[in-house]
């Protein structure tokens, strides 16, 4: 890339002055090294090629922290410490220049690299320029694909490569995606994937039927169409489905962790196998060529954690590879070699066959009949939601990073940064991590993590709202207003409420404040009072804070900051005095705004339906809390029990919570609210906000009993009359919406055996049902399970608590306690509700989400502010128009700036948005003078214009329609549906 | 050596014209290289010093056999593989030139050794010259110290030591002896030790309460006195036990086996626990040195089959090393180091301190009040009596290769050689082989090596005697002669069968062989008749050799042979026939021949007394056969059960297995035997040759009956009336003799908690009790354990069938089934009993033991010998006197021979045998010219002028008695009572 870089720059010295400094460094290859495809081992065009790639696959985070796992601490749990694997490896490749070995979590291999002699540094350069230790997919960490979020996958595949990208160059550069672990596989992971350069894809988990019918029809290997918005061949990726996970082949492990026969060559010693092994590799290659296309297969030398003593694998596989082949000589049509998946991908593309296309996803994910992994779509509701606001707490302190100048990372608060907050999501992001699948210590050191993280961050925003502001005054972070816990608003008389609102669009959100006076003044940025009211606390909120707080009421006023930007609003105890009395125990028939009626049942004191005033569309909808019992895997039919990463209910039928509710009204001028209870541990709000199109369903579920012995997978779920003739919608990482239908599969006949649970898909961000007339879209908070058993009906899995592990490897069940929660974890959520006309919908939902990802930041001050602080700031120069999002707005580095912007409408869900956009960046920011852009791929480890990916031939014929669109002009860019654009800017403050 | 070999070799040639190569080869060196003492690291006089000394325990086969721990096949037994921990530890010694390893078991090395590129042998060799890589130990394993007799352990250490002679040359020879794992310690050891030149010994194993008064007196280091024949210094070592077994200390496991916590020094990580590591390590020192006398403590940093991935554990030993010595800049007085035992030795030696003296041995080892190492004393024994037979047939095999000359290896019955059946009996003196603690499959293992080593020899002993002789006849082996089974005999009319003896004295001996005539003819190699007696074959015979021989008769006759020699006896049948009747079912009073009388009592059909007719001795014996019932674990005491290490019978009373025996008694002219049954699975025959000063005692047990689920331990007790005192007296190792007292110990103050299995000790080749008047000694036809727990009883352990693991590791319980013994092993053995005057017993035992160990070999040839066939030959120009033991006669290379004389007599056990003789080396042999002879240690690795040892001064300051006996001239040897003495001649067939 070095060399391709050279050019580019020349070019753009050539046509302008613009040009800045390239995000790679440069990197002095030796003439004689070769790497990437280049460095790949010839193969046999008559023989069949066997590809033995060496591999680890390396969880950042699971069994131990990611930090236990590079030091190999506890080794009690786990037998497992990168540290060694990587001395070992680098050791071992050096002894015999036809190894080959792959890497993978650049989280790992950043700590190792860090502790080496500048010796070892250049030992594993130079084994990296000549292709004998490559990385692959490399960001980060390997995510999950069904819990994450798209934003923080391409952060964190943007940090593993910019790693990779500095140390090494272009050698560094992964050509291959690798995701052999996770449970599943996303249609937007392959999209990001494509967009980020990648030549293919490889991965582990299949479901076991689809697995079956493509290895009779040799269709492991395919091409996905990962979007349905993007013009081909741009979100293509061949895939490869590997044929043993990413194991060896049985008989074949020579890891420190297995326990098959060595190659015992030595004639004078007992038990002589050569010709043993030899005929069962033999075998095995054989067969597995069969259920692959073309005279090349791959195999998977490696596992978990594997070759921290490489010398075993190594030593044999060097042993096999002479053995094998010499049967050559003997008239064997079989050549094994070292290689690696893209020496092997390589190999694929040469034999210029077309291959099938595939345009859903691989969710869910069984295993065997009654094993569907669709459990850990909700597990750890907790973790879930807290990586998604950390989520917008990072990007919030990025923007603010950019928008502060340099006194954000050092400033009147102290030395923050970005970084910690950066790698903790990062981390955060592994298919062990959100995913809720690991054990519960590990759970508990990726939230403080991100705990830590956000600890910097607050450093870099404070910093850098004083700087916008003016003001140095101490701003106060009140991280547990979810339960009502600020101690600021609870005892001040007088404070300020700066709103920083992330979103390249101004925003409106109501803000509820623990308070003890009952009445208050509120004003905002102009002095101009704002419409405010203080209601009483509900008793579930004073339960779950468990003496964290002592606030009896909440301050309640709506809240708008402009785009990219903060307000500032004043508050004002005018009363102290008693709690407020809840204004009544009744249920009303039903409460409305100007937008929206919701009315209830009022024997049940459910929800018995919603209307839309403005579009005058009306549906029946009743809603209510259900319970599956977990399956403890007694049972005739299977003894897999329901776990961290399983769902398997015991029936089909769920037990409902309670048939009514008990209730409680509060109707205030800014916002109604009817509280329900159904047991002590299930309750909500069901709340109408004044000037929302929106209905929000706050619940909270928790300690779930188990004293029955009993696990108990808690759902609510929206029972409408809307038609949905089985099918309903979810969307992919928070992206692109997929279609889902009751027990089918869009590429084979599927036999369902499990009903609700083979049932289930990733809700990542929303979820929808609808007929031709109306639609009920519901917006996540987090990442959860759900599904649509019967029509007209959506079901979300909100909680889960579980007696028994599920034999998946992290042995212990999901029953999540902590010393806060003794007696088991309290989880609060909400849930957005929006009814559309279907043809529009997306134009209420896809802002919506938007505002339920980034979300505004509220930080305090107490007292009166300076007179000279500036109370409101906007970082653009005007509004985004709602199709673009502002994805990243990140330093870079001293001179440059990351910027991504992404059409986030659909091409087919929106007559108005579904339309290319065009965005001017240099008239994007208004503090920020724009002086350079570059484009680069999605990932920000290539330029764009440099990205030539492999290019594969579906079978079915298609006429590629590629629409050449072309910006208007090096500063104005088009954007068409679904796009995300990358750019580096070259900006100073002005 | 080199260099010194060089002058002595200059000055034989000098002096004389008969010198001869040497038996190192030349190596070498970089002058720079130090290797040895020289090569220690610096340590600080004013500071505690922490000798780190990483090392490994490679089990020459235990759970695995020996080639599947060397390939790391069979892991799912158990994790090992010592190819990998030789790579590795080379590569990693590699990487810092402070680090040390040492390495003990040449079994495992030169199979490593002989598999590496001559550029990793360079390498390998530069790291012996400079002391980075020690061997210490260096046999081929590391024997046991209870089971093993002295004879095959010097041939272990020799072969061992002789390999990394030949390979590395000084710089591979090693200083101290290292023996961590056997489960107690045997005096004949030490001796042996001393003898072949270590400076010191160090082993783990101690029992409990001996630990703890060494500990509070810090005499855990000691000066060893292991013989009470052999004059100071000669027999005397330094001894150190070391402090955690060979374990490293608590929390300081860095292999990949353990699970302690890495050093975790990157402060930018969780967990970061440097402080927390060198506080412990410091606490762990400073305890440790308060129980060891010097300012030097060792700490062994390892363990079983530890450093497969060495990495582990040399990163965080460098880092240790580290940061504790950098706590010195802050006033820490402590200075950790690589180290290596003769490094640490070599400082406890400058100490130039005073230590305690020791004359006794350390048997029996208890690690806790319940736990007594007694049981495999007599584990295994069959496999125990074919090792012992195997090593018979090894020292006749190496003394006719020698006698054969060239032809015997290569000869008309093709190649043989004695090599297979060296290493093959070197493997079995490993400390969980002969000892009978292995699994299994691993017995079997050994036992086929062994086999598959009597094969090659078989070859050779053809070829040798075909040489010998000038008869190429074919040649056959009987080795079921035990079970009376010998195709030859049983279906032949007319045989031959040669008789050799290794022994350097003429030998009588009864054969016995089965046959199916009732009356044969058999004439010695004068043609003269022998008197000889058919009799019919016992039903437990019958019983046990399971349809492997059809025999009904056996054919009795007395055999004679020359030193180091064999007679050649022919024997024809004369009449066919039926079988023979049983004489009689009653049983005599008594049977007696010239020298003793043997008397039953008619009611029980027990023995009842034994007469010395010669010296009217007359003593009451009775002898039955009883079982311990074995401990299940199942107590209120302790819950540990009897298994292949421990005895621990349920209670101190055992079982009798019948009051009363069956008898069938025969007698001839050449013997007269009293077959007794106790019960279909016990059974003896009293047997007393006509011509034979020596009562035998052939029993047979098994199968154990196991079907009460009661595990048994089966005895055999003699009980006598004489007067013993709770005294009895047991071999170490087959060589000096050493008195036992009940309930005893000499070192401390015992805490008696096992009556029975505390008061066992091995019992190698004899045991005897005493008083003033008469001795009744028992010899032994392998290892067993005994004890003698009443005045005037002496009880052998003489099979055991257990139904628990006894929680050692080998995680079976000994219950030894086969194929052949699916329902339980048969054992068969011989007890040979004589009573003597306590002050002339030796004069009989010794002879007698020497006659059991080194036993003749039979061999059969079928029809007539040619006429010019040489029927009589021996090897000697005369018997060697009494005292003298030919203990080694074997091929060195082309030219030389190794010769070990023997004196066998203790100083003090026989006024005829106990005076210094000599012996003329030329004038020894009758068919070889000795041209040269050098004077070797006993292991054979060094010129015994060369043989220079650290001196260490006893705490009880004593008169050194030296004598200074010269031989009289340079072939005339003098052997003082229990000396060894080791040749190197030079040596032509004349």
């Amino acid at each position: 890339m070095a060399a391709g870089c050279c050019r580019l720059l020349s070019l753009l010295l050539l046509l302008c002055e613009i040009c800045f400094s390239l995000p790679v460094e440069r990197h002095e290859n030796l003439r004689e090294d070769k790497c990437g495809y280049q460095s790949c081992h010839a193969t046999k065009a008559s023989m069949l090629n066997v590809h033995l790639v060496p591999h680890t696959h390396d969880d950042v985070g699971w069994l131990k922290t990611v930090d236990q796992y590079f030091y190999g601490d506890r080794n009690d749990i786990q037998h497992a410490g990168v540290q060694y694997i990587l001395d070992s490896v680098v050791e071992e490749l050096q002894k015999n220049p036809d190894r080959r070995f792959i890497y993978v979590e650049t989280a790992f291999f950043y700590r190792w690299w860090r502790r080496q002699s500048s010796d070892m540094q250049r030992t594993v350069k130079q084994l990296v320029n000549q292709g004998r230790l490559e990385f692959v997919n490399g960001g980060w960490c390997m995510s999950d694909e069904a819990t994450t979020h798209y934003s923080a996958v391409v952060d964190q595949m943007t940090m593993g490569l910019r790693f990779l990208n500095q140390t090494f160059g272009p050698c560094g550069r992964p050509r291959v995606a690798w995701h052999i672990d996770p449970f599943g596989h996303a249609r937007e992971h392959a999209s990001m994937f494509a967009q980020m350069g990648y030549d293919g894809f490889f991965f582990g988990r299949v479901d076991y039927q689809d697995r079956s019918r493509r290895m009779r029809a040799k269709e492991q290997e395919l091409l996905w169409r990962a979007s349905d918005s993007i013009s081909p061949p741009l979100a293509d990726l061949f895939t490869g489905i590997l044929p043993n996970g990413y194991n060896p082949p049985e008989g074949f492990c020579w890891d420190q962790s297995c326990d098959d026969p060595p190659i015992k060559d030595d004639p004078d010693l007992e038990d002589y196998n050569v010709n043993d092994v030899v005929e069962r590799f033999l075998n095995i290659a054989k067969s597995q060529s069969l259920v692959y296309k073309s005279n090349h297969i791959i195999m998977t030398m490696g596992s978990d954690f594997q070759y921290e003593n490489a010398n075993l694998w190594y030593k044999n596989l060097d042993k096999l590879i002479r053995y094998v082949n010499a049967r050559q000589s003997n008239g064997s049509r079989v050549n094994v070699l070292y290689s690696t998946p893209s020496c092997y991908l390589q190999e694929l593309h040469r034999a210029n066959l077309s291959w099938a296309l595939k345009t859903d996803d691989f969710f869910p994910y069984a295993d065997d009949a009654h094993d569907f992994w669709t459990g850990y779509f909700s597990s750890r509701p907790a973790l879930k939601r807290y990586e998604r606001l950390s989520n917008s707490n990072l990007q919030t302190c990025n923007q603010l990073e950019v928008l502060g100048g340099q006194a954000s990372t050092s400033g009147p608060f102290g030395q923050g940064d970005s970084l910690t907050l950066r790698r903790a999501m990062a981390v955060a992001q592994h298919h062990d991590a959100v995913s809720g699948t690991e054990k519960q210590h590990v759970a508990n050191d990726y939230a403080r993590r991100l705990a830590n993280g956000w600890q910097r961050c607050q450093v870099v925003v404070s910093n850098s709202l004083a700087a916008l502001s003016g003001s140095t005054a101490e701003r106060v972070y009140c991280n547990s207003l979810n339960i009502s816990v600020c101690p600021i608003t609870e005892s001040s008389k007088k404070f300020s409420v700066n709103v920083f609102n992330p979103l390249a669009r101004p925003v409106s959100w109501p803000v509820r404040l623990p308070v003890n006076g009952t009445t208050y003044v509120v004003a905002d940025a102009n002095g101009k009072a704002v419409d405010c009211e203080v209601i009483p606390i509900s008793g579930t909120t004073r339960d779950v804070r468990r003496n964290r707080g002592f606030a009896v009421n909440e301050l309640l006023f709506r809240v708008r900051a402009p785009p990219l930007g903060f307000s500032t609003y004043s508050v004002s105890l005018l009363q102290d005095g008693p709690p407020l009395a809840s204004t009544g125990y009744h249920v009303p028939k039903s409460i409305w705004n100007k937008y929206l009626r919701v009315t209830f049942d009022p024997t049940t004191g459910l929800l018995s339906g919603l209307d839309n005033l403005e579009t005058k569309q009306s549906i029946g909808l009743t809603q209510n809390f259900y319970w599956y019992n977990a399956s403890d895997g007694n049972n005739s039919n299977s003894n897999q029990p329901s776990g961290a990463y399983i769902f398997r209910p015991n029936s089909s039928t769920p037990f409902v919570i309670s048939k009514t509710a008990k209730t409680e009204t509060i109707q205030t001028s800014v916002m109604q609210e009817v509280r329900q209870w159904f047991a002590p541990w299930a309750s909500q709000v069901v709340r109408l906000h004044t000037d929302s199109r929106v209905l929000e369903l706050e619940w909270t579920v928790g300690p779930i009993p188990i004293d029955d012995d009993l696990g108990k997978e808690v759902i609510t779920r929206l029972d409408t009359d809307i038609k949905s003739s089985g099918i309903f919608f979810t969307d992919s990482n928070g992206r692109e919406v997929l279609q889902r239908k009751k027990d089918f599969r869009p590429t084979w006949n599927l036999k369902q055996s499990e009903p609700i649970a083979g049932n289930y898909y990733p809700i990542n961000s929303r979820a929808f049902i609808k007929d031709d007339k109306d639609q009920l879209t519901v917006v996540t908070d987090r990442s959860q399970g759900g599904g649509s058993i019967q029509n007209g009906s959506l079901e979300i899995m909100l909680h889960r608590r579980l007696l028994y592990d599920d034999v998946r490897g992290v042995a212990e069940p999901l029953n999540e306690t902590s010393d806060v929660f003794p007696e088991g974890l309290v989880v609060r959520g909400r849930l957005l509700l929006s009814l559309d006309h279907p043809a529009s919908a997306a134009d209420t939902h896809r802002p919506l989400a938007e505002e339920a990802v980034l979300q505004p930041l509220l930080t305090f001050t107490e007292g009166h502010l300076h007179p000279n602080t500036r109370l409101e700031f906007s970082g653009l120069q005007a509004a985004l128009p709602p199709a673009v999002h502002l994805l990243t707005l990140s330093q870079w580095d001293d001179k440059s700036v990351l910027l991504r912007l992404e059409h986030q409408f659909q091409s087919w869900e929106s007559k108005a948005n579904s339309q290319p956009v065009t965005a001017d960046l240099q008239k994007l920011f208004s503090t920020l003078e724009v002086t350079g852009v570059s484009e680069l791929n999605l990932s920000a480890n290539q330029w764009k214009e440099e990205m030539k990916r492999f290019d594969w031939r579906p079978q079915a014929v298609e006429k590629q329609m590629k629409k050449s669109l072309e910006d208007p002009s090096m500063w104005e860019v088009t954007l068409r549906p679904m796009e995300i654009r990358t750019f580096l800017l070259r900006a100073n403050l002005r």
